[in-house]
């Protein structure tokens, strides 16, 4: 199953986990974030956007898509 | 291998990695700080600190022991 189709089944299949899944790729979001803009703790600071991208990807994929 | 040696081989066998895996790692104690404490973003706010620890344990372990 491609990834588009098991988020939706994981959002929609289970709905109550839907909260909790899109909240918890909130946290990949501001994590990174904060180290980098707030605190701009090296070398996540200066490290490429995309490399920030690829480290945090798998973590966005299985909140998503993944078991809780 | 078991996850502490594979740590401490990461850690050791490549240390230009040590300082990017280390604050990788803080991303995944900022991230759930900044939404469950500052943002207080439901549900991860009232969420037992025990599923947060879960779920974010195998990103915690990937970014020591995986490949970046």
């Amino acid at each position: 199953m491609p990834d588009t189709a098991r988020t939706r089944f994981r959002l929609d299949g289970s709905r109550s986990e839907a909260p909790l899944r899109f909240v918890l790729v909130a946290t990949q979001i501001a994590g990174p974030a904060v180290v980098r803009y707030v605190l701009e703790v090296e070398p996540v600071a200066s490290a490429p956007a995309e490399q920030l991208v690829a480290t945090a990807g798998p973590n966005v994929r299985r909140y998503l898509t993944g078991d809780l």
